[in-house]
């Protein structure tokens, strides 16, 4: 349940470099280091492929079809956030365009993830201006209603309070809590250390069965092989 | 409801001029420039990147499953046109591939939009010919019922009459009747010309809280800042 | 309903050649000669666009969010396979990502289908390993439980045998089975072979309805020209 | 498109007699009188099953979360009407619950059909006041923004013109142009006179085959018998 | 994939006895004795509550918007079957209504499964013969393509074998191949026999926890306590 | 972000006499009383019309397709609580049955809201033990991983923190937030208290326009009527 009409200016967020090098890891890899929690829905797409990102989460929220707080989150961005949008209510209206763009990215904004629509993607792309969203739509919204900025909100399924990370690109967005964000960058670092080996001995055509002495539990849980 | 079976042979185009002009403006500026009514659903999707078209529409209602009538419907494709597809029922099937539009590029279309599927993706991306659908298909359709052509039709549930205009882009398909074209390009040019000194003030960090004096309005809405 | 546990290794393939051959006419074609028959729901997109493939079907059902199976059915590849997975229930998890590609691709897989997500697609994109799938998903899965491979399986609403042919591209995806592939073959190369000329017809403004005499069949079904 | 702010307050009804008469004969065979045209979207559902009702369409246009102009309606409302509402974007909050709708029943409204959602379902089953909605929510409405009465709308998918006649039963919701009403009714009695003595063969056990003569057409359409 | 066009006279049935016999037991006591596979889809829903039935299958392959087939299945149907309808697109139309449905009752069907549309919910609800579909829509079919009878199809994602077995109550709709009826009647049995003892205790306030041992294994899992 | 593998033994739950008065109030009227806000998604159905109930949150976080900790949470259930259950991913298998139910009515617990399936829901309509899901469903459930009892859950989009309390109804469930559920149930009864006396208006034949004194407002934002 939301807190509505209020503006926190002083949030925790989490410290720079470790949000920062959350973003080379991806998606995938975090999440499997928070040990597969924290995803947003999958429905949340980037408007353009190979973008990849981390920041710390300024969260606004806002009202169907009306983006006015899209203004006031605007002057609590700082370099390295990223700006998570929720709305009280499904809707996919084009909250945001070109011209918030500009002004986020020159706060110091990274990406926007908002569970609703976004348009002028175009322009965006060419800006290369980050935003993984519900949907893409040309429908405008109005500047009557006023919601909350940087208190904890619901975005596609997932808690996010302000100061989380952010993690996001082609495989989706993942919120790291504050309080995990350094477990989970050491984490995520040791599962991407044994990749590369691993990766090698699959391309040379090792089976994951025997790479990961699988043959025995399979067996054990009943698996027959029928010739 | 439809009249079916009817082809109706002169319909009243929005002027060429007019029609041609509000491609540059793009679909979400012609929405917001209409008072924020005409977009088709945001299900509608380009199945490229990038296209961006105006042009007068000429319409077919199909059946499901059924693509007899795009062949009617092309012979009264003009130079300029963009045919808008409606069908009876809900359908995915591919009613739309490289053969018909070719036909269709022939005849001077400039693009598709159809509440269906459309297949050969591939080379109508090619071939550079852009359209908008539902669905993505290789299911293809029979040809034994008759529809009609260039009757008013609820496309993606939006009243589309022949010889409105339709703009459309990567933020989806707007419809601008005959009688608001004119007056729609004029207040749509009008929003651009301001967005360019918009965008350098935000671009050098001016707030749009400031850029357009909302922190009083916002205040009188009840909106607190907590430190 | 499924078998569970079992791994048949020895499965009838389709004859290579005829896989083979199958790809270049493209799933929208070879749909179409098989009788509008053998597409799996147009739900299932590539994660890239672009890719045009035929293999045959090697089957792996897999438990909601556990993808252990994946690793069994990998042994079982052979070159000029593709993989066809399907899950007892709906589930958007990343069953797949790209280790298992690597170890998929140096089997000699050409591509994976799955009703289901994947991830990783940024690399899988790099790798140029394509699949089609229901979601794209972070979310990452278990190792618990066991399915079967190569037993027929229910995939995105279409019955596909082990050895069946798969043909994928932009369109969707098409399961022709064993039986019918040598004569889908024969059809679909009449039906391309005829393309041409009507495709140079229709470029240079001859209408379908002339080509194809639908003129009379039209008039007789009922339908009227109003001027 | 949609014309705002205009309540249009003569609008041309459907007689009286015919309205009322189509009630009985349940949207499914006027549906099919009407030549398999005219139904809204299957998503269009009963709020409690039972209820069957025809009547001369009222339309009121909404915008997402306002309910604003169902007071403006009910001004409208003749005895023997039935409410059509349109909203200009997707929306499922409850806009309508049991104060309206003892308002609208004492207008002498027979029913409300609306593409969004409706509250206090209990109470109006109580009051035997059917709505066919898109979704049951608690969610409130405001009451901000201005749309238009008695102006052309879509509705689930269906252009209904002020004066139509609405047809709603547990099958779904159809709509008759005022100009095909009476030939509507007609066709639909037809259909109904037929339909006891079909009835009585079939339960008899004499074969759909037999009784509608299919056996030779399906034969010529290739259907085989396999022993 | 589907052979087109032909009726299958002579299925092998479950034995009666055991086909009979699953319907007292449910469709999810039914779905755990098959080692919880056989379920289609949940969104398979009843058209009124309370109908439990089980029978054998006879299946039909229909094609979108067309129900000409069902009049080749009725005469198919013998007492104790259930007919299993399949499409070969995506369809929400009303393919069965009253008529069909005296028809299907006279020749012994116990139900209809349909993967589509069904109308005169009101009638079949009155004549007590229940339905399990995908929709409701009062939208009518044609009769002008042949499909098949007596093949295997799939409906509602599940593969379905003329003569298995299913059992449809309020929770959904399962198909029990019938190689594994006999073995599966069993298994639901036992698994029923043990219920009764256990809701006793459960309904004294003894805990699942200490009943079924968990406690141990849950510690085991890591599952910690705070108070 | 969920933390896994935790019980809270102690939660502060909302006073029972303010958590029990809500009832009668209804799901709608608080959550007006709220501000329209901590109502859950829509999608949330009761399974059987007439339940309307009030009561305390515990919470219970389970993977998809695992109901063991269901029986962990049964152990916290207090006389007038309502179990609300959230799943770390999309999910509509049948998680709660009659011995479940049988189990939390011997607890004391009042209803259950789950963001996933249900099953026996003939039993549990014969029991009249109260469940609110997002779907129905035969499909069984493993016990294999723990998640965590009374920690804050989102459940269909709104976060739910055990003490809360729940109102439930044919309209669709609320979270109450327990600071604010004194002073919500103060403005709810005030909201009730006003209701009689516009509903005997409107029954009069009085207009929302007038009684709520619309007119001039309207008239204010540009409506106009057409004679």
């Amino acid at each position: 349940m939301y807190e509505l009409g209020v503006v926190y200016r002083n949030i925790q967020r989490t410290d720079r470099e470790t949000a920062d090098a959350l973003a080379a890891l991806g998606s995938a890899t975090v999440h499997e280091a928070m040990g597969r929690v924290g995803l947003l829905k999958p429905y949340m797409r980037p408007i353009y492929a190979g973008a990849q990102v981390s920041g710390t989460a300024v969260t606004v929220l806002l009202h169907p079809g009306d983006n006015w707080m899209m203004h006031v989150v605007a002057e609590q961005i700082q370099p390295g956030d990223i700006v998570v949008a929720a709305i009280t209510a499904e809707c996919t209206d084009g909250y945001f365009g070109d011209l918030l763009a500009t002004s986020f990215k020159a706060r110091g904004a990274r990406a926007l993830v908002i569970d609703a629509g976004v348009r002028d993607v175009k322009t965006l792309t060419e800006m290369q201006f980050p935003v993984w969203s519900k949907a893409i739509s040309s429908k405008g919204t109005i500047k009557a209603t006023i919601g909350s900025v940087n208190i904890p909100v619901v975005c596609a399924g997932m808690l996010v309070t302000p100061g989380d990370v952010i993690v996001a690109d082609d495989d989706g967005v993942v919120c790291v809590p504050r309080a995990m964000a350094a477990k989970t960058l050491e984490a995520a670092r040791k599962r991407e250390a044994n990749e590369g080996e691993k990766r090698d001995k699959l391309a040379s055509g090792v089976l994951g069965l025997d790479m990961y002495k699988m043959r025995e539990p399979l067996a054990a849980a009943g698996l027959k092989y029928i010739d």
